[in-house]
């Protein structure tokens, strides 16, 4: 974690924040960190025969969060949510994650017993991140007229075992963990909330009969363990995390794949606030959405999530749509409808 | 290199953009590198016996560049060349970069044949990541109303024989590669030639005279090739890079090692163009400060690069201050000044 360079005289506010960070982060464990926050890089240690897995997460004030909607809690448990999730795709486990935070200035003022907004940020950040034995282990800090927050996660699998969206194969069946639409039908709430308690820019009370329904979008669990399993029994063909969508997510796996796909929609897990159409086409749900042969016997749940089947890959034709919904009207076209939050 | 779900249907110039990336980023090669953008996370395969190096960092318009006076093929290229300095001066061999980048949507748009503003400042970070053998292995785009960049770079190091900040012990001689303070001089001179020809939003026109005196600060070249020799032969006993200035990466230096240093102004191998206090004070140069054993015999240059001594560590003493410069008025405290940009 460091302080970039035009921002080092930039006053006590962010060099106090840098040590908060770096004392808070060093109490974090993982087994694979060999240096964390306060050199010029950090160092890791795969185990001998792993790969090392890297992603990075871009959330942006206004795009992908709000500060007149979200709590800073779940800002920064979103955040990490979303790079844990791309491991969890690839049957990785998780070694190191790095925050490259900017932020406007007034966000780092705790003002009496009230925590700052970067405090609660770090605390739902924090949080997941220890759930799921994943230190914090560097980044980058700067003021910044908007909150940007980059999220890298660094992981580990056995070589040549990780799960990839290019394996599946025409004959595949189609599974999702967990339900669908949960997150954006929760997105719709909080929304309608915001709008009744217009108390700009401090994001709306929660009602404690409420936090139920919100919490797949503001606090989605990403399936780390769920994708460890699949990579360990050699179960999946393919994988991938459900952030932009069933329909979006869905078609890009069959372009990597060079297959077609269809989808029953009678058999789809629907969240119990969900529409099909958020189920369908709702993002952030941050399920694991994989393929298996016919031959693989798949338990109805891993570590507590259901596992559900809910259609087949296809052999991919010239000039022929590659999803199908199958609906009691008959074969529909599915068409890749990613979700627009706020713009 | 993925889109992020909310700006998913936001529009063909992205999609275009990520198409663009995807097929240049596919040109780069790299030893480690398995699998690059296109699915949840990039692979790398670092080497047996290796530690993995990650440093991220962050860019943001205005307060690391400015629209206004930076070529967009500067942009790119500064940004790669704070991750691969945070390399070099691990004495790690780079791996792979990744790109999170945010911008707004004018700045993708081509007109006629002159480029877009992200396909020039993808040239210059293309340009140097050749240069260094580093793939672009992935990242994440989103619309922003600003323009943010963060860069990851990943290397490879053997295990225990990483440079780091703290090993640098009383007796050791100091040393710098390259010269000091070309950076800090070329910025005050790009300022001048902003404000003389004030085109907003676009960067000045740089005459050809000026470009060698300007390159130090729009083009510094990252010391990858010296911090791997001085790995290799076990040479320094501490390292890091000149992103803040010397008076202030020195204190950071003296902080980790617990130790104190003097630097003899005398010494210094200031840039042509430069002034003392920008040698000492002047951020972004990117050389090397490192220390190593008086029993070491360094070469006069690595690769081409000067090495000069610039003076040694001492013993840290409470309550004295930790860095002192010799001048000939006698010693004098050497106070840590970051180099503020553009704030």
């Amino acid at each position: 974690m460091k302080r970039t360079n035009s921002g080092i005289n930039a006053g006590r506010g962010e060099r106090a924040l840098l040590v908060e960070i770096r004392k808070r982060a060093a109490r974090s464990s993982g087994g694979g960190l060999r240096l964390g926050i306060g050199d010029d890089c950090a160092l890791l240690a795969p185990r001998r025969g792993e790969e090392v897995a890297v992603t990075t997460d871009l959330s942006i004030a206004g795009r992908h969060f709000r500060l007149d909607w979200h709590p800073p809690e779940a800002v920064g448990h979103r955040a990490l949510a979303r790079g844990l999730s791309d491991l969890a795709a690839m049957g990785a486990r998780p070694v190191a994650a790095f925050l490259s935070l900017g932020l406007p200035r007034e966000l780092t003022i705790a003002s009496g017993r009230r925590r700052s907004w970067v405090q609660r940020f770090l605390d739902g950040l924090l949080a997941l991140a220890e759930t799921h034995h994943t230190p914090l282990a560097g980044g980058d800090l700067a003021e910044s007229p908007i909150v940007v927050a980059d999220i890298v996660l660094v992981g580990a699998v056995p070589q040549g075992h990780a799960l990839l969206r290019s394996g599946a194969r025409p004959g595949d069946l189609l599974y999702v963990t967990g339900a669908l639409g949960g997150a954006a039908a929760g997105l719709a709430r909080l929304a309608e909330l915001a709008q009744a308690q217009p108390d700009a820019p401090n994001p709306p009370f929660i009602p404690k009969k409420l936090k139920a329904l919100l919490a797949p979008h503001l606090y989605p669990q990403p399936r780390i363990r769920q994708g460890l399993w699949l990579q360990r029994h050699g179960m999946a063909s393919a994988a991938l995390d459900l952030s932009d969508g069933l329909s979006t997510d869905l078609a890009h796996l069959c372009e990597e794949s060079g297959v077609a796909a269809e989808v029953d929609a009678a058999l789809l897990p629907i969240h119990a606030a969900a529409t099909l159409a958020q189920a369908l086409h709702g993002g952030e749900d941050y399920e694991l959405l994989f393929t298996a042969p016919v031959s693989a016997r798949l338990p109805r749940s891993i570590a507590g999530v259901p596992v559900t089947r809910i259609g087949r890959i296809l052999k991919a034709r010239p000039r022929q749509p590659n999803l199908t919904l199958l609906t009691p009207q008959g074969p529909q076209l599915l068409e890749p409808h990613g979700w627009e939050h706020f713009c």
